[in-house]
């Protein structure tokens, strides 16, 4: 009997299964429920569309609707799924026209997402005031951007999405300015590596806020928006992009009965069943398993949800996959700068018992006899108990290749390497391109120095100290 | 009592020698014994000189003389070792001035390096014909640059000094023609690269020969050189560079009693020891440990260089470092082209009895509604029994970072990875510069496709395969 594949969501992680479904198992057809009109968008290329690179919203597709449908995928668009009756294995759902319906399936795969957070602010509803998650909140902001030509724009909220809308939105011509909350940006990575970020979009011409947090949104003058911080200062502006995190979206799988877990995100296995027979989940509404943590986090990515989604389609068609887990891998690119990271940060490392030890270098992406050598800045984290390698974070400009030089580090990572073991990496050189002892060696070198000196500093027991590492096996 | 070390080289394995018995015994005053003036030179820079790119050769040195002697280096240049005596552990040197020495050691590294194969071809000695590896060869050329100002260069072999030559000589203003006598230029690679890189350099305006080689070198009418080819065509030109692989310079180490291997080579441990006692020997003067074949190659490489001299330099000081061995990672541009290689290729695997099964996948360097997205081709070879990852050849255009791309390969390779693992690699993603699944990741699929399609064709014994796979540890 074929299997009845039903899936919610027609994003990454959605997508993802039921393309892999058809490839263990080609005489599934899998059934998508989606919620708009845009399956399989790239929505991390928001920013870029809005920015004027991509000049078409539909290019910022993976793959068409009718390559999806090609491929064997059924798409029920417009059609949210309210509730799920895991007894007799049934998803009910409400299409735009108000219909209502129950599908019957033999395994569904829950792909619902996120939702952007709105903070609860007098005026955040105003006209003007958006969030910036998905494909039709994009399109109501360059409706907004196309329509009233705004001059000036207000990013709330210092993470990748608004990293990412300081540079759209200056390409796109707009006075741009940004309210964090924390002492810097991004702060996913090191604040040493956001204050320089900071640095770098004030050079740009962003006007950057720190510390401080908007307590209202209002009406001044001929401004669309005025937001008034809990400094007292007003920031006028024609266009307001709200960006301070996401909720998983998991009301859906909790009709089944799925639990979430700390994080609010569905609790999965690594096969990623939710608890309820029959029902996988994977994506933004997930809880993700942190390979070095050995444990769930909440850490929605694109990246992840492609592989989560994968795993689940696999399995939702009778196969056996796992999902290896995440190392916490991240880029994001600002004007010419590049911010990655992989694995832990102290403050990471420090809430899970580890010791860490961060060592920053500063050399060159290449020799720096050849023309064009520019800084690249590594901040490398390894446990000063056992030695082993946790995380990097990597600052440079774009053609610094930082971007490729943490997926070395992520690689690294994942094979349980310790910082020593770097030194021994075959990394490829030609003075273009790089060094005989690459940055990463530089970095591991410069760690490996700086914990022999801590050595012979404290005389610790380090027997009884390694067998503390949470991270053991 | 402090050790006399003494070493013989100045170059990438005998400077990391010494910085390292530095670093680990601060008490020792290594002494380095120098053939030339050119002490801590980056050889591998010698084609940008020439090109113009970099201004001054002095430029080249990793560290200046001053540099080095203030970490603590005797330098003494301009002296040639001719012969070691391990029972009374001297040293005999002859200098420019024709003063003999004879130098005690405790501790001795041999970095003698290797020298270029001049094929014994009538006419060789020409003025105008030059080989390229060393300081001196660099700055003869150059001289001759500046004096004669030739206008056509003939290259003669096609691998990494004369890929670069080619740009080289084209950016100073020549016309560059290329002979090599295999199929297509540059043998590391797999010849669909190899010819990829060949239109490339035609491209570029490099007249190439291939399956070419050269008779005999004369002299007609105005040409400083005429080269004749095997079929008859002569090639004028006012400029010869032959680069036609090295040999190791093992004289010195062989006065000594040092064993050599199959390759002409020094034969060493893991310790970079020679067998003899009290000498060690790194560079391009020994066999390199190939961690995946688990036996020496001859591998003479900068990256390697480095890191065998730091184990050498360790192990003089009294410490125990092993050097980790090679997985043949080298990469190469050559105009805009970027060429990265790691691990083995097809006809390396099946030398040592594997079944390599090869996959070239063509895919964009980040998402495609981004602009500028550029192809990057992957050829993926793993091993058809086992599924073991055994190397990859990247090729695309600078911004590709196909550099970095092969780091993370090699990275796996090092680790002992699956093909299939590389799918679960947490690989960075945004998308100017990647994509949820990387081409790494893409590459991986295409290859395990294959793989899956292989198996269902062929009913083979697995287990007892596996045995028999080589790499097995």
């Amino acid at each position: 009997m074929k299997i009845r594949l039903v899936i919610v969501g027609g994003s990454d992680a959605g997508i993802s299964a039921a393309l892999r479904a058809r490839e263990v198992a080609p005489g599934i057809e899998p059934l998508l429920i989606l919620a708009d009109e845009y399956p399989n968008f790239s929505i991390c290329g928001i920013p870029f569309y809005l920015s004027g690179e991509v000049r078409d919203w539909q290019h910022l597709a993976h793959r068409s609707r009718s390559e999806l449908e090609q491929a064997g995928l059924q798409l029920l668009p417009q059609a949210h799924a309210t509730s799920v009756n895991p007894q007799n294995r049934r998803v009910s759902i409400c299409r735009n026209t108000g219909e209502e319906q129950e599908i019957p399936y033999d395994r569904l795969v829950i792909g619902t997402g996120a939702v952007s957070n709105r903070p609860p602010l007098p005026g955040i509803e105003l006209p003007g005031v958006f969030t910036l998650r998905w494909m039709r909140e994009a399109r109501a902001v360059q409706t907004w951007l196309e329509s009233r030509k705004p001059r000036r724009a207000l990013l709330v909220g210092g993470g990748y999405i608004n990293m990412e809308m300081c540079d759209a939105l200056s390409r796109a011509g707009l006075e741009v300015s940004l309210v964090e909350h924390h002492a810097t940006v991004l702060k996913t990575v090191d604040q040493e590596f956001g204050r320089r970020i900071r640095n770098r979009l004030e050079e740009a011409g962003v006007s950057v806020h720190c510390g401080r947090r908007v307590a209202a949104f209002g009406r001044t003058g001929s401004a669309s928006v005025t937001a008034r911080l809990d400094d007292g200062t007003e920031i006028d502006s024609d266009l307001v992009i709200v960006a301070t995190g996401a909720r998983p979206a998991t009301a859906l799988a909790e009709t089944a009965g799925a639990p979430t877990g700390r994080s609010g995100a569905l609790r999965v296995s690594r096969a990623m069943e939710t608890g309820v027979n029959g029902v996988y989940a994977a994506g933004d509404c997930v809880e993700t398993y942190h390979s070095l943590l050995k444990k769930p986090v909440y850490l929605p990515l694109g990246s992840t949800s492609h592989k989560q989604g994968r795993v689940a389609g696999e399995n939702a068609a009778g196969g056996e996959a796992t999902y290896a887990g995440t190392v916490g891998t991240q880029v994001v690119r600002v004007f010419d700068l590049v911010a990655a990271r992989t694995g832990l940060h102290d403050r990471d490392a420090i809430q899970y018992g580890l010791h860490p030890l961060t060592v920053e270098t500063t050399t060159w992406d290449h020799k720096v006899y050849y023309p064009d050598a520019r800084e690249v800045v590594i901040r490398l984290t390894g446990d000063a108990v056992s030695g082993r390698l946790l995380g990097a974070q990597i600052l440079g400009v774009t053609a610094t290749e930082a971007a490729k030089r943490i997926d070395t580090f992520a690689t690294a990572l994942q094979s349980e390497k310790s910082v020593r073991d770097l030194l021994d990496l075959d990394l490829s050189y030609t003075p273009p391109l790089g060094s005989p002892w690459d940055p990463i060696h530089q970095a591991a070198m410069e760690w490996v120095r700086e914990w022999d000196s801590l050595e012979h500093r404290t005389a610790r027991p380090p027997s009884d100290s390694e067998t503390a590492d949470p991270l053991a096996v």
